[in-house]
């Protein structure tokens, strides 16, 4: 084992015996595996199933060239054109067909959207090189509490991306396989259970294997689109499967698109596609994982992603007028033939029917693209697994939530994290019936939240520069960036009204109390830690920080003289305290006076004290000795040594150390009191002992190879 | 406060500089309320329901005189009249009307195993005045074994003494009361817990208050039987209720009482009928309440109860002929009037429709029987309360159950047991819907199990006594004793081969697997406190008992230079350990760069060591650096110090101290280790302090003036 000693003014290596900064840096690396219950072998299970652990300098070995890093975080960002059209038609279909005829510039306005978002986003990409997405700028430049926001609104959003995602998934599967229909719900809990062990064993390979799936999406997308304009120009284009119905107009519309129910149905179709820019954050949380200079590539990768997102939905839309795809929510109520309710017919989604009438039905690419979408879809849900534990643990980090999330587990996984995403969905899923169209309504609320923020922020953070920068040319550009932020943070922010306005009735209430509640609870976790810490500071004028106690009297517990008491006594003398004293306490079943006479027989050298216990209790005589022993001197601390039994199996600690440890939680609370368990590890227990023994050794062995 | 120091060797006081044996008894004692968990209230509302708190030296106040031990311990035995005569004329039924003209002689064979039973338990009573029991009897003298298997069936049969007489107890009630007819489960499980809080409050008052009803319970049914007995003499004897039906009888004893299944009948009657014995153990156990001379007040007591138990049985069953009862198990299906079935009759038990005979319907007489029949039932109910924790505490003393179960909480009785046995009979009452002769059948077996080991265990205790006493009056004496007791063995075990035969498949197979299940479970804790006792004893050989470890080096977790790790570096080196070393752990989440500045501009005098984590994992490193530090020296011990956090509410514990605990817990697995945790109360935790160290306080004033 190494050692280092490094004077820390210098930084250089400085032999044992001189560091005047007595600090020494031990890159004696230790692996193990997590904590075990005594007597289950979960170690050996997670090794199993999860695999070698990770070093953490494994993590920087994960660069990406452009190439690979478009399908790694462009899963998310891609996979929306998967739903986002659907919605559009869904919710324009109220008012019947002749609404669809809008469809194309409701695309359209995404699209603009889309622009202004990633041309703002590609100023937060090359400003933080180091990654950190929404909530790092937001916390940067507007503070705690907006951070909070943004925090509590991403983790919202990331459940939600897998809810969605993996909902629409289980709709594509039904889509390709018709016997399953009805099954979306389970399918869809499946799935989710799938991806969470996937996380949970880590996501080494994503690099390479993620590129061919997303390829082929796109590939097989793109030429769906490209064939299905072909067609489009030489008249040769099929019809979908649900050209021959109409739409039966919800009562409201029945004048079709006019007034103020009609701009205000747009909208909402408008904010319904909105749900095509989730994901666009990813790659700006990425910027590490690219190859230098990673900035230029990050922002390169970012309007490559949004190009192509967009043709696809404008493309998407175009074709779906042109093989009269017909799109509603409930198809049992709203599709009509002839006037007559259609009852028989299984909807699937809308480049499921473009692809039908595109390819024919039974063609191998109709199922190509069914499957790459598919894939798509749960791969952006595994983008979400990667996000929300990453989310959680930088606010962990800032004292925002328990510290416990703050952990990596093995396999550079943030298990809690991971766990914790995989509940919310399932639940979500199960509650809403993996109803998409339900589910959109809660889902953009949190992305937009977080874009506004984030780029009221990154206006802020240029101001800051512009304060502090003098050259003129210099000046212009930031100037220019700013602007357009700043520009976008007003389209942003007018969208989210619209989205709230016209949402919040139907769905998207569930979200935001959720984000409330969030933020009240990590505003909560972080005033306790705060005051917490505010509260345990060393105060800063105290003279000795480190005031000694005048004495420190030893008390040893014995019921019993056998080898764990001696022990104790041993290790109390040991320590060489100002006074010692064994104590016993008389409660009627112990025979304090055979072992008072072996104590004397044995000739042992501290005093006994016999304690009488006239209620029965075991910790109270104790607690009363102590405090008198206390009031004598308020500058002593008294240390008292309490044996305790290691069981090997979960049925012994029933039958030992319940009065140690009561005793034990009660002397915590008396002021000036020390502690000290002294363990005896009971011969049942001697597996677990050698177990961790091993661990730690074998660990430690194949950590030497990584020393610093 | 008050210390004595006593000359182990002679008893005398000596001054504290001069005592030899270093020996100190500390007469100060205190009284504390039970453990509370921080935050919860629960000593204060403790204290409201269940009262001021007992000191052991009450207990030995309550002595009775005859006139009030017999109604305390009579009525257990008592209470068996309510039930066991309705059980011969039930099962009797099995054979149709012709069969109730051996009922008189079923009870008086019955009868008679009594005056054997008493005749052979004054014995028990006589030699045993410390009390005891079966249980003690048999431990004496046939060995752990043997009494485990007395433990195991009393304990079972003390459950079903609550069971059976709050069953039967419902349905005395709604005997009274017929608009509750149906609801004798709900009504049997209120009246345990009523049982169950009254115990736990403790039983003080016992010895005037229970004489009351049983008085009253004698007298009533004492007048019933004589003025049943007048009315039949003068031909004045009226009608019971049932008296207008007949019984259909069983397809198998369509001839009536015939060959070997009217033999097989009589016998089941008989052991149902044997249930009448239950509750004579209850003297021989409260022989110490007793009032000098303890065993032949208890002795004649014993007799008493014998003989009135004797008089009601007799007297019960001979009116039920005369009145006409017709007493079934399920009305609806065996009572018929002319031929056709009865669905509307309510059954209600034998002294209740002897009662409605003899007194009239209406007459306050009638109520009178009905209410005392039904407290008396409750009371042996209660006497078991008090006989479960007795035995379960001290099988807890001869280590076949968990330490905890010998604690005594307040107010004389033993919590845990009481609420086990609470327990354990509302689940029997719930699952048997209240009914009594389902439960009759599991019931008589633990009783005379016991009793047959008893009677074993005296003739033993006596052939013990022939072998050393010579004088030929005493032998022959001590020789008559013994037969009656041999005697008493073989009819007693005699009658337990037929209660098993009879009743095994009927239900009584459930008490025997628990007793089985029960007297595992004791020989399996039995077996593991042995073991451990061996393998913790202390060698006799060894030269010094106490080794000394060479050095004791101590270790400091530090994780920020704060207040509680300011007090934990004072502490540990107010202890003068060998060497002392602050350890950080690095894992990735910690700034120890930070910590080491300080450290070094606080100039504290104490090395620090920063210990790399590449698998950021907490314990690790740690368990390695001290396994390193084990391995210099065998003899060393290191004391490893980890501040904590004493938190006031529970959610502030999902905040902090996790980390410390899992570390607590893996360095427990390590030898020559002591963990000394150095609590640091948080503000919030101040209330729970105080309340803590008022309590000690109050209760060592109070403790005060019982000084010894």
């Amino acid at each position: 084992m190494i050692t280092k000693c490094i004077d820390l003014s210098s930084g250089a290596p400085v032999a044992l015996g001189a560091a005047r900064a007595r600090v020494t840096i031990d890159p004696w690396p230790c692996g193990l595996t997590v904590d075990r219950v005594p007597g289950l072998t979960t170690s050996t299970i997670k090794r199993a199933l999860l695999g070698r652990a990770f070093a953490t300098e494994d993590l920087s070995r994960e660069r990406l060239p452009k190439r690979l890093a478009l399908p790694t975080f462009a899963s998310d960002a891609l996979s929306s054109v998967a739903y986002a059209p659907d919605e559009i038609l869904l919710t324009l279909a109220l008012a019947g067909m002749t609404a669809y005829a809008v469809s194309p510039w409701v695309a359209l306005a995404v699209v603009a959207l889309m622009a202004v978002v990633v041309a703002a986003n590609r100023h937060n990409v090359q400003e933080y090189p180091d990654g950190g997405g929404d909530y790092r700028v937001v916390q940067d430049n507007l503070g705690q509490r907006a951070g909070r926001v943004v925090g509590s609104a991403l983790l919202v959003d990331y459940v939600l991306t897998v809810a969605v995602s993996i909902s629409q998934a289980a709709h594509y599967t039904t889509g390709g396989l018709p016997v399953l229909h009805g099954w979306e719900t389970w399918i869809a809990i499946g799935l989710i259970i799938l991806v969470t062990l996937v996380n949970l064993r880590g996501v080494r390979e994503s690099g390479r294997t993620l590129a061919i799936p997303v390829y082929l999406f796109m590939g097989s997308l793109g030429l769906l689109l490209l064939l299905g304009a072909v067609q489009a120009l030489t008249g040769t284009l099929g019809h979908a499967p649900s050209a021959g119905y109409e739409i039966e107009p919800d009562a409201a519309f029945d004048q079709g698109l006019t007034a103020l129910g009609g701009a205000l149905l747009v909208l909402r179709a408008f904010s319904s596609g909105c749900a095509a820019l989730t994901g666009v954050e990813a790659i700006s949380n990425g910027v590490p994982s690219f190859r230098p200079p990673k900035s230029r590539n990050a922002a390169t990768t970012l309007v490559i992603l949004g190009a192509i997102s967009s043709v696809f939905i404008l493309g998407i839309i175009v074709l779906a007028g042109a093989t009269g795809v017909r799109y509603v929510e409930d198809p049992a109520t709203q599709l009509t033939r002839d006037g007559a309710q259609v009852t028989d017919y299984q909807q699937i989604p809308v480049i499921a029917q473009i692809a039908q009438a595109v390819f024919g039905g039974g063609s191998p690419l109709f199922y190509v693209v069914l499957i790459s979408t598919g894939v798509v879809l749960f791969l952006a849900a595994n983008t979400a697994f990667n996000g929300f534990p990453n989310l959680a643990c930088a606010l962990a980090r800032s004292r925002n939530l328990p510290r416990q999330l703050r952990q990596r587990g093995d396999r550079l996984a943030y298990s809690n994290g991971i766990l914790a995403l995989s509940l919310a969905s399932i639940l979500l899923v199960w509650l809403t019936g993996a109803r998409v169209s339900l589910l959109i309504q809660m889902y953009i609320v949190g992305v937009f939240v977080s874009f506004s923020l984030a780029q009221l922020g990154m206006t802020i953070h240029f101001s800051k520069q512009l304060r502090v920068i003098t050259s003129g040319v210099q000046r212009r550009r930031i100037a220019r960036r700013r602007a357009v932020n700043a520009f976008a943070f007003a389209v942003v922010t007018l969208v989210l009204v619209i989205v709230l306005v016209t949402k919040l009735p139907h769905g998207a209430w569930v979200a935001v109390s959720a984000m409330l509640l969030l933020w009240l609870l990590m505003s909560g976790v972080h005033r306790h830690y705060q005051r917490v810490r505010s509260e345990l500071a060393l105060p800063t004028d105290q003279e000795d920080p480190m005031p000694r106690p005048a004495r420190s009297p030893a008390l040893v517990l014995v019921a019993s003289l056998d080898r764990p008491t001696m022990r104790a006594l041993a290790v109390a003398s040991a320590t060489r305290p100002t006074t010692i004293e064994a104590i016993i306490v008389d409660d009627e079943d112990v025979d304090w006076r055979a072992v008072a006479d072996r104590w004397r027989d044995l000739d042992v050298q501290i005093p006994l004290r016999v304690l009488y216990a006239p209620y029965r209790q075991f910790s109270a005589p104790v607690l009363a000795h102590v405090m008198n022993l206390l009031s004598r001197s308020p500058r002593d601390e008294v240390v008292v040594y309490i044996p305790e039994f290691l069981v090997g199996h979960w049925w012994e600690a029933l039958l030992h150390n319940h009065s140690a440890r009561r005793l034990r939680a009660r002397l915590e609370h008396l002021p000036r009191v020390v502690v000290a368990t002294v363990p005896w590890q009971l011969g049942s227990a001697q597996e677990a002992v050698d177990q961790v023994q091993d661990e730690v050794r074998s660990a430690a062995l194949r950590g030497r190879g990584r020393a610093r």
